[in-house]
């Protein structure tokens, strides 16, 4: 999109794109990846399929930024920017806490639960998919947690040999497991639980 | 199936019921589970349609079976039963260590890797489908490590105040994210790190 159109123009704009985002992720979550197209996105979100294509060159380029836009609001819900880091409070468990039910609410968000799964199941089975969208929008998330992990082995609350990648995925592989494969109910406590369990086994050496 | 048949007819069933799981789960994996009909089960198998029909009334029964059949042969492989406990030799995280190496070897193993990302894709997006494999299929290997671990409370070794369900969780979990995300490689030395980690969370309070 351009800056330099009159601010009508760069409101219609915008209006557009949110438009597009929504009818991507609706879509998506009604019918599953592979049935969503860019003329079904278009007729929903009452533009022409032109105006896609003018600024996405591809379905799966829609769906990654309309997903980045997905991300970033949830974020901004939290009370961060678009792009937040896990607040350093000094207090390790109590941030991890507060960042893991936040991820707990979202889960349970069927504006979040219903394209996430349609796009995880897709990623499940086309590598490549998979691998755009663990990279554009996993890996930033998990980059919060080991800056965070790798803050409090600086402050030693954590034990110094251990790799944050691991460390955090024995916090965010466990809601995982229950999200993706609806075994038990994601709730508050359970996230404060794993963040318990999780940190007595990174605390330091006695 | 009848136990009454002479025994070269069972020899014909069970050859028959091999080479149906076997077109079932290449099938799924190849096309995915929308895609699978028992049409082209049979067709691949080279059985007609009606035996399919005689044995199971769906397809989701089919498979359901072939995964079934599919996890008690990685079982025998593990050199256990077909329904087997994880050994108990009285060292907690050599037993788990060899189950969480074991359960790496069949994660990047193509044959359980193909058709279980069909099926986890599929029940990422149908919570029938979903509940009734999880059900039938994941709860009870995750009983055999509610077990262990149970019994490692009653020897003295895991927090008695640790639900085993959770415990369980920080072990599954971090390998079903690397697994179903491809984030990064599982190896051995991986399931080993998570089991010395969750261990150290699981030990009983000084």
């Amino acid at each position: 999109m351009s800056d330099t159109k009159a601010p009508d123009a760069s409101r219609r704009s915008e209006r557009s794109r949110r438009a597009i985002f929504d009818a991507a992720l609706a879509l998506v979550s009604e019918t599953g990846y592979a049935k969503t197209t860019i003329e079904g996105i278009a007729a929903r979100a009452g533009v022409g399929k032109q105006t896609i294509y003018r600024w996405w060159p591809s379905k799966a380029a829609v769906l990654l930024d309309a997903f980045l836009d997905l991300a970033a609001r949830a974020n901004e819900a939290l009370g961060g920017d678009a792009d937040s880091e896990i607040p350093d409070t000094g207090d390790l468990a109590a941030d991890l806490k507060y960042v893991l039910r936040a991820t707990v609410d979202e889960m349970n968000d069927p504006a979040f639960d219903g394209p996430t799964r349609a796009l995880a199941a897709e990623g499940m089975v086309d590598p490549e998919l998979g691998a755009r969208f663990t990279e554009a929008l996993l890996e930033p998330q998990l980059g919060y947690y080991a800056r965070r992990i790798e803050a409090a082995q600086a402050a030693g609350d954590v034990d110094p040999d251990v790799d944050p990648r691991i460390a955090l995925e024995l916090l965010v592989g466990p809601l995982h497991h229950r999200w993706s494969l609806r075994t038990l109910p994601l709730t508050h406590d359970y996230a404060d639980t794993l963040v318990d369990l999780a940190l007595r086994g990174l605390a330091p050496r006695a």
